[in-house]
């Protein structure tokens, strides 16, 4: 099987994904300050998941890139990953209209983490079926952000047992250490 | 016609199917273990259907591939299965919001049936319009986990009016055949 | 503008409103046959606009690929044409709630006329791009369907103010014109 | 990265965007003009932001359509605008349900702001990462509706203090001198 269609029905789920969220936002009943105000740590948790989701479409992308044949095992490998992203939406919303919560935050760590181990058995799955670029092997071995995100997510959730601002610090700061850096690495990358 | 347009549209479609699924599963009121507990069965019903959605993307995307040019009776019989795959959202939140109750899971399984059906006919639309490869006759010939399916579907129906618990085993069941053999069947290939 | 970014959008908008339709079919509250008897009518309403938009789609298709170039004009007659298919879920949902009264039908039927007079225009701009195949301008003469459909939808508004089964007859009607001498048609072309 | 991706992942978004906008139109209970008149303001609502919608899938598709290869600058400052564009629904429908009154007419130009920044940022990053045609400078140095629409959006916000009526006639002429002058200055390039 061509990875095309792989990519495209990837991408139309992701594009659905990261769009449904703002459903989460229900239209307000009133038109003042009060009636939006609930909206207010919804809208906070919406743009922390959007970076997220972007974050795996942007490395969804690069990973098929390196890719060529895609074989059944690499196909349900990568709906596994894409069925934890589809449990955005709904975690999302319920870490927002709970104010940031200790449980809601636990369980939007618990599919951060399903989500990254979706995405770790996806890249083994290529390399396993041996139609992988070497440059996905390769990444895999130095990955070392793919490889510390799962103990953060895991140190996240334990924290919201004990002090809820640990974790949402944590699911930021991964945040921040995905989008930034690979911006540094690509201008790395087109010095060459 | 050529086929690439009715694989976008089907590939949309089943990507938008299988995303709207979870909206079924509605953010719970409350941030405790007492509010999210009856979440529990739609999200099972949720896994189940997300596998099943995903075998039938899987096996039309195959199915495609072994297809020339499209007439008009295999854009309807395509149509014809999307239809029956667009119910899975509803049938799927109905079962797992009356906890695997006996109506909605014979209603679950007339779906299945259906769709399954849809399946059927589709096949055979592409081997009469002259444009199927000489596979998808072949395919269809010996396709024994295609005819057996509508009549465990069918069994689990039957099954519903005495006990629930052997529907739900036979719709597990006949996701997991279609699931599992499909990878050592492309290993058969791989090895020729 | 080359067409294919355009033909995609729009399948992805077709896509959608194929497939929120059957959102307006909420999940029942208990597990009975009773609670399943109000959401037969939407199931019909859903079943007959499903027709409609599966035809939009087919003769968007071939309208396109007898198209070169895209102009701002066609290209915001198209949008203007999917603005108006977007309405069918909401009347869809409308008249099935209703259980096919009068008022909604009414509507229904002014989405259709609206539906059917952007795809003339859109038919129209495309001859006037001078980007069309003759072949849009030849099929726009003979467009007998085309021409009469507007005529039907306006008929069956109409009726709605003395007896809804000939609004509901209309509607059947139409679309099983629509639907079968495609496919007859189809084969007289095939057989030169 | 090549740009037939983003593209693709543009356009599924916007075609999510454009099409949910119409689910914020709830069916309404009853079926006399009592029940759907209070849907009248809710449609205008969308009617606009359909058009608005429709000028950035235009304009996104010219700009990427002059871009080369896309950078990780460019992919995020294009899922930042997707980012704004994904709010529209949800002001869309808080501005049809409270019949335009002033906050939610305020925060719908605020997110027309933050798109037509998001918008610049976009054009920016592309003119920035060397692979963008020539032609996006200079359309960029010329863009005067560019440059002056969000004056207008924020002449709108602030007016919503004093009279809305106002700004919902500055957010009408902006959609419309962005509709109009695209179809003239299309004559004007088809005339060299």
């Amino acid at each position: 099987m061509g990875k095309g269609r792989l990519e495209a029905f990837s991408d139309g789920v992701i594009a659905i994904i990261i769009t449904i969220m703002v459903l989460e936002m229900k239209v307000p009943h009133g038109d003042d300050l009060a009636a939006i105000a609930p909206l207010l740590p919804v809208f906070v948790s919406y743009v922390l998941s959007f970076i997220y989701v972007g974050i795996y479409w942007n490395n969804h992308h690069h990973l098929l890139h390196a890719t060529g044949k895609v074989t059944g095992g690499v196909l349900w490998a990568n709906l596994h990953l894409l069925f934890w992203l589809s449990l955005f939406p709904l975690v999302t919303g319920w870490v927002g209209e709970n104010h940031f919560a200790a449980l809601p935050l636990a369980l939007y760590g618990g599919v951060l983490l399903m989500a990254a181990l979706a995405y770790y058995i996806l890249q083994k799955a290529i390399i396993a079926s041996g139609h992988g670029d070497s440059l996905v092997a390769k990444a895999l071995g130095t990955d070392l952000k793919g490889k510390l995100s799962p103990l953060f997510y895991l140190a996240a959730i334990i924290s919201t047992f004990f002090a809820t601002w640990i974790a949402e610090a944590l699911y930021v700061v991964v945040a921040l250490v995905w989008l930034i850096p690979d911006r540094r690495m690509e201008k790395v990358l087109n010095l060459k």
